[in-house]
């Protein structure tokens, strides 16, 4: 179950170490100005081998569109993203294909399939959030054209919280830390776990604005839902949060409750999301990521005869996969929501008038 | 978007003073021993009107079974379920019905679909769930039928938290406490707001046992989104964690990660789940639910034409979603879990053998 | 799988001699108005036991709107419909409970269930398709919104063809006959082989007037593959055209081709359809029932411990199931474009600005 | 919506004169042989520009496998095939850019989508069951697995049809013909044709051997429903019939039916399925297609500003499609039916009780 999505949906493909990684984006809306350097930009943010807080596997990762784009525009053929990966380095793991690295997926796919592709986790390395990426920039796009606008930074490693949320800062910080107080101690809290061969769990904070009110699918395609799952589904996430999240089980409904004047909502407790549905104001969600299950230390683990062995861990890995996983965030939320925007678009008798008259 | 599940794939109807609500389930394998008192039993559970913890509205909520099963046995075709509606009162609804309750969905509903059902919110009442804890009830008995135990009680309420998790006991709590020696100050917490014309949050924790290792659909229904998924879209949920959960954001490799020995797995920090299938340990989760935002407190909000409006609610209401709200997400992880399971079944050369000889 | 259908999408339940077949209908945009008796009318069209072409079998089928529609219009939640059954006869079938009724669906449902409802055919049978013509009787209505309307009527009995395609004279027909000079012919037919015990196939001639060019989703949902799969889904069809159908095949390009002047299409061999999209000419579709796998002549057979047996067969059978037919067909039809006009809905940026602005 | 079956899913991509065509295919099960070099057999039998009765384009459509297969062995991810495109000569539709070819999906496309890939009919282009014909080759691998045998052939071309159905004679025929005697009158019709600048239409059989009892999905996926859908699908494809097909509307209930004795059925109107699921027997198909659309004689149309335009078509093309058609209805037959065995994996407690003990 390769395809996320119901009417812009993406096929995504490929592994960490095999010939290509790719996706297939299907329901694009004809007539949207595609742009290489556009989707470009978007997976060169999560690019590895840039700076010392990812992976050193060294990719250009250049896209290529090979289908659903005429003289610049989506025709509403589907579109194919490819990117050949370049720096496999199997030997990594030689010495590991017959055991299951603690906390990686190595153990359950062997269980689900009876067979894994062990070269760099193969299917489930977070290698192929790079196709992910691409296809969210399309997403990101299509939003654009309407205004929305889906932002994401690096809220806390380690524990570390930010206390502002400046969106615009992350653009250009390294580990896209979205308070640049706190950002000297994030990056700390990463290369202190790197060097001590350890990895350290963080915290992405989405917030999508401009959403017009009225996307989301009740009852069980809601807009809070899907971007959930979408959310939860990388690599490593381990919590969803909307708006006050986990605080709101902690509060009275006089407290929790977003009241109104004749200006709109007074608060937004609710993180944009009213019964499944947009309200008009920010989504606000919290991303939490374990730390890195890929550390130096020794380790303790089955192989797949179910001998006890122990094993140091070999290869380059991200200390922290929160940071690019910000990036990554941020393409599933535009995938999701972009997909609100067509499923809605048929949801009254009045938007069918105004298409077919 | 009213199915939930692919295979094992539920559809509901209804609304909160319609005629009716009811479900159909389809892809249930025949064969399965449909027990219209074991329906019925796990219905009672969130009935409504029973204890002070809950709604006064009276509902004998009987379940009717009205296709799919022959002689006791599921026969492979869908199995509709219907629950007539007996104690609508309109009428508490008529001072609000074009007014937006804050922190309900009358507002996205009439900005998405430009009409409401303003009786007790329509289909945005949290009285629709009454047909997810009968369809819950078929996907745990198929469950059963291969030692899957789901299992959920109150975690917390107002942020007072369990030390235990007794699953047990909270099956005979009038609040599903998991923690006997937090109930009392758990159903303080209820009451008070209760009395206050207020209201208060919860969570709740879901525990999943016996799975067997390989239940998930990477990469985009992965286990752990499909059951995010599943209970952030129940009524007034704001989080989900699974796992470590928030927590894992703030540790280390070394401390989150589950090592192994020849006797699997040392420690489950991962609830259960890696690379989005399950691992054969205890699938964990979290539920965080927001207070009821139906408070009697007098509130400000919007009406229909955009005034600023003063009012206070009357009617029936839970003071706390998240004591029922137990029921339901217990029903709705067995509903996912059900899924992946049929999912599985084809997943491997090696199953189709066993099937096709 | 008992959904047909993406945006505009049912789900149907129900056996013949259950206790109620129904329906619900998801994707209904808001708005639609949706009124009782005109379902009902649609639903009596199809209703056995009124005239001795058809069944004897005595049943009311009473719609009931169990939900979706607040103060007579749509509401944008799931619509759902219910017919009690009245008048089973399950005695009929007790001396064929344990044999398999040649060229009926008793033998592979229990070759798939290992399991069936033996009575009346249980969800096998066409009194289901009461279900589809309630549900495409929702569809019609929305279809109508846009002046589309689909047409049907009873083509041939017994190789005996119309001449002419009268739809207006078909609604009086009690055999929806299409041509006036042929019926008494076609109902000779009927009448003769009802009296010889036996049965007589025909074909159903369907017409989609008024359809906006344009609908259809190229290349694995296109318009004439739903249409076609909607169509052979029904009881009894073996064969759909569409156009010039199987004379197609039989034609030179230069024949077929449907050339153009500035006031369109000269011709419509396609039949409304070029590329899975439809053209604004009517949709012209054949479908071919086969005669009713019930006649009560002696016939050989399994039963279910696969022994050869000899058996006579009761009850009370259609002696044409392409009279009644033509109205499943017309239902299954508007079904399959509706789901295509809600699904076309998003398929432009110019068609999403017209509703997002 | 270019992706095709649930479980085992193809999405399909690319246009006639675009960089690449290609597929994904989600859901193979893993442990299937992947071979290289039979998936290429498959795509050879297609590929145009080998014999004077296809298209001149000469393209070696070599495809490369870029995912999902590790050691030979599918692994459960999904698998992508692509095809480079290497002989596009788009100024061969330089003079026709403008204006609406008849009988193609020019008008339809521009209608739907504002906008046209001119060029050798872009995403509606034939050239894409190359990415059809490559994926079906991965079903058939797992349909062989079980002995399923999927086989078909040219029935007819022009209305010449054969009298018996050799698939083996048809494999070594440059026209796929059934019946050798009938082989050189078919040749005939098509060299006729192209010589005139005209073509031909002609019906293809398939026929499938060996499908266990008991696949298919009613009541909205049944296994006649699906392969009609996915057989219509195909370009230029105006009818589908299923057994008797088209003939069973003229036929007496006792002539059609398929009496048993103790070894099962006697006769196989019915083409091996019955209430939409498999009997066991051979299922068998005809597939009506339309004579290819471009034709060099002077046609007259409309442009894209509507005015009434005469020009003569310029390029390379089949003088018949069904002749290749025949390799491309094999390949969604497969398909269909791969779809159906794994959709059927989970229907009965009992299979899943053999898969999860």
């Amino acid at each position: 179950m390769n395809s996320f999505g119901i009417k812009f949906r993406v096929t995504t493909f490929g592994e960490s170490h095999g010939d290509a990684i790719g996706c297939v984006i299907d329901g694009v809306p004809a007539g949207l100005e595609i742009d290489g350097s556009y989707i470009q930009d978007e997976v060169d943010k999560r690019k590895p081998g840039v700076t010392k807080f990812a992976t050193q596997r060294k990719e250009s990762d250049k896209v290529r569109i090979l289908s659903g784009v005429f003289e610049g525009l989506s025709t509403g053929a589907p579109i194919a993203l490819i990117i050949f990966n370049e720096n496999q380095k199997s030997s990594d793991y030689e010495n590991i294909k017959s055991l299951f690295r603690p906390s990686h997926a190595d153990f359950t796919y062997f269980k689900k399939y009876g067979i894994r592709d062990y070269r760099g986790g193969g299917r489930s390395s977070a290698r192929e959030t790079a196709a992910r990426v691409a296809a969210g920039a399309v997403a990101k796009k299509l939003l654009k054209k309407f205004n929305i606008e889906v932002k994401s930074g690096v809220f806390a490693i380690g524990g570390i919280e930010a206390e502002k949320l400046d969106f615009e800062y992350a653009k250009t910080s390294e580990i896209f830390a979205l308070d640049r107080l706190k950002e000297e101690a994030q990056k700390a809290a990463v290369l202190g776990a790197k060097e001590a061969g350890d990895s350290v769990g963080g915290c992405v904070f989405v917030k999508i604005s401009n959403v017009p009110a009225g996307l989301g699918e009740p009852l069980y395609n809601k807009l809070d839902a899907a971007l959930a799952g979408a959310l939860i589904g990388i690599n490593g996430v381990k919590a969803v949060e909307t708006g006050e999240g986990v605080n709101a089980s902690k509060l009275k409904g006089s407290q929790n409750n977003d009241q109104m004047d004749r200006n709109g909502f007074i608060s937004n407790h609710a993180g944009g999301i009213l019964g499944g549905i947009s309200t008009g104001e920010d989504i606000d969600l919290k991303v939490h990521f374990k730390p890195t299950p890929s550390v130096f230390l020794k380790q303790q683990t089955q192989n797949e005869t179910g001998e006890s062995v122990e094993f140091s861990l070999k290869g380059r890995h991200d200390p922290c996969i929160a940071v690019r996983g910000s990036v990554v965030a941020n393409a599933m939320a535009s995938l999701a929501v972009a997909d609100m925007l067509l499923l809605n678009a048929s949801c009254t008798i009045n938007n069918l008038k105004k298409i077919y008259g």
